[in-house]
């Protein structure tokens, strides 16, 4: 069985993740498509819109043949360790193909790029740090000098967000696997970080979530599938932003020590410092975001900080990489039998039985994730769930 | 100009403490009453149902001559502490009487038992240790049965929540300044844990709390004199109970590891692990107290260990006691002039002006006391606010 991989959030699965998911199959002929997808909480720093297993839903009605959770860990990282961790899985996992979506578009590019990234490290690694330097220059602008000085030319325009996402896919596949075949293919609509919907049915995440938060569940729907509209109709939840949280992350740091916040994940230079007295004056998360703000830290970067002392995420070695199974179709499950012999990390399927230490942050998370009023349903449901299976 | 102490919480003042603080005064025949009080924490390990400043405004009202407040990290101890440390501070203002309220009632009983406790303080703190030894006797008991193999009789009722403190303050004068006369009243009528009123117009605070929860504010005016009604007619901020912090607390015990509230103050012999546990399955702080209930622990004891984990309040030795005046009388204004040259400890009437470290505890302690939605206008209010000062 040929096996095509793909990296996601689904929050939540929308028409451009279904024209995606369309091509990810048809255009590398594959016969299982397995996701990896973010949990609780994704890679901008956010919880997620609506909890893991809803979004799980989404993808099975939508085709996806298995989705694999990455660890809280890991997806709630910047691009190299987010990036490297999901091939981690999906090459544990067998894959054939990794497909993703790009604003550049070509996929041998990213191959190219990742190669003589890797075949010249020091250099690159050297070049980034110097543009670093200057303590004012963002990572995503840092990564962009550092690949100009190396290539003579600008190849990949690393401050858009897929084809940074893409690069390090490449990076860790030249590392890990190179015998993986990567494909992409380009982003022609909204954007990532368009707020507004601008296209007939295809809107960015981003604007379908604002406008689930504002309560137009309608207009949200032109962007949907079916099938992720039957799962909001079903939904009884609330739609979840980082405003729920605020007041337990306000909480936190005035009551934290700055000694203690120093050692949390993403911390440094400081910032915790700067986020406590912000704390204080802040009368919401974006107004938080807002008095944060500088040309150094990117939204996202503060966001992410700001997420790993909200689930105290100390700053150690992160548990051990392990397959936690979300859901399967009757594809999927036949693949995993097939390959279960072969597969390298610990597969969980049932909480209750795994090695208590592997799922301790994620289970963390997950508890945290479900303190706001409406999630009543979800408490404790990471240790009792078992897959989602689709026959 | 003669000068009696008193220790309160005026959680809020009633027509119980209005009598106290008339005898207080006439008994002693005294010129200025000077009262410590706790601040937005109270010793039972709860919230003050309204803020310190509230509070102050009623005791000089109704007489009081000075409000010094007793630092958190002393009013939300166990008796000892909590004893000791207002003992200190009313010592250090040179207080000729201490007076308080007992259900024994007569002074004589509490010198004299001080007196031999700390002449034979070894052998009874050994007979404390013995009585505890078996993990079951909870602390009241295991006093009450060092003080009987002591004295050979029950001189002192230990299990009586104001005999204890009393009983501690007569030690704490032993201790620091035999040359403080003590005078105690009997306690005739509510008792102070009697959660229904049932006098005409004295009820404990407990049951004038739980009118004020309810919303019956003129049901409890019965029970408060003109001048408390007036400062609750003109407070426009919630009653506060533990409940209102209990998503605080529940997040921090989800989100914390085992050895970091190992460190907290109060948290020993892995009751931490058993809080975890219980914030889990607990939909309330009341349901919380009642999981984690045993012989052992008093309501008290638990309440005030989990306030410390609310608190963050690190098992370190406390800050140095200072005198922050909360306010004054025309009469306390001119005794402190009087007495300022002999006063040994840092006297803080601007908190903006006081050495920061000092008051580390306390600010941190009332910024997460505002928190809730309501106390808005007296948030960083610890900073700001100057003494109320009565003419």
């Amino acid at each position: 069985m040929k096996a095509t991989g793909i990296v996601v959030e689904y929050n939540p699965f929308h028409n451009g993740h279904q024209l995606h998911l369309n091509k990810a199959r048809e255009l590398t002929k594959s016969d299982v498509v397995i996701a990896v997808m973010s949990g609780s909480f994704v890679q901008r720093g956010e919880p997620a819109i609506i909890p893991k297993w809803e979004r799980t839903k989404m993808a099975l009605a939508a085709g996806v043949d298995m989705v694999i959770e990455l660890p809280v860990s890991f997806a709630t990282q910047h691009a190299t360790i987010f990036a490297e961790e999901s091939i981690r899985l999906l090459n544990t996992l067998h894959i054939d193909t990794l497909f993703f979506g790009s604003e550049h578009g070509v996929s041998e590019d990213f191959s190219a790029a990742a190669k003589t990234v890797v075949e010249n490290e020091a250099a690159f690694n050297e070049a980034i740090q110097l543009a670093l330097g200057d303590k004012k220059t963002s990572y995503a602008r840092a990564y962009t000098e550092a690949f100009t000085r190396l290539f003579g030319k600008e190849l990949l325009d690393l401050t858009k967000p897929n084809n940074i996402l893409g690069f390090h896919y490449a990076l860790a596949i030249q590392k890990q696997n190179p015998s993986i075949a990567l494909q992409t293919m380009p982003r022609e609509h909204s954007g990532y970080h368009d707020a507004e919907a601008s296209h007939d049915y295809i809107a960015s995440a981003t604007a379908i979530r604002k406008l689930l938060l504002a309560g137009n569940l309608e207009e949200a729907s032109r962007y949907l599938p079916d099938s992720s509209i039957e799962v909001l109709n079903n939904y009884r939840g609330p739609f979840l932003s980082f405003e729920d949280y605020w007041p337990l992350l306000k909480f936190r740091l005035i009551q934290a020590s700055s000694d203690e916040l120093e050692g949390i994940r993403g911390v440094s230079e400081g910032i915790q410092n700067r986020m406590q007295l912000a704390a204080k004056k802040a009368h919401s998360f974006s107004d938080f975001i807002e008095i944060m703000k500088t040309k150094r830290y990117s939204n996202a970067r503060l966001q992410r900080t700001a997420l790993q002392i909200l689930l105290n995420a100390q700053n150690t070695p992160p548990a051990e990489p392990y397959i936690r199974v979300l859901g399967m179709s009757k594809t999927g499950q036949k693949y995993l039998s097939l390959h279960k012999k072969n597969i390298s990390l610990p597969i969980v399927t049932t909480v209750s039985k795994a090695e208590p230490s592997l799922l301790k942050e994620d289970l963390r998370a997950t508890d945290i994730y479900t303190l706001i009023n409406g999630l009543e349903d979800y408490q404790a449901g990471d240790f009792h769930t078992p897959p989602i299976l689709t026959l």
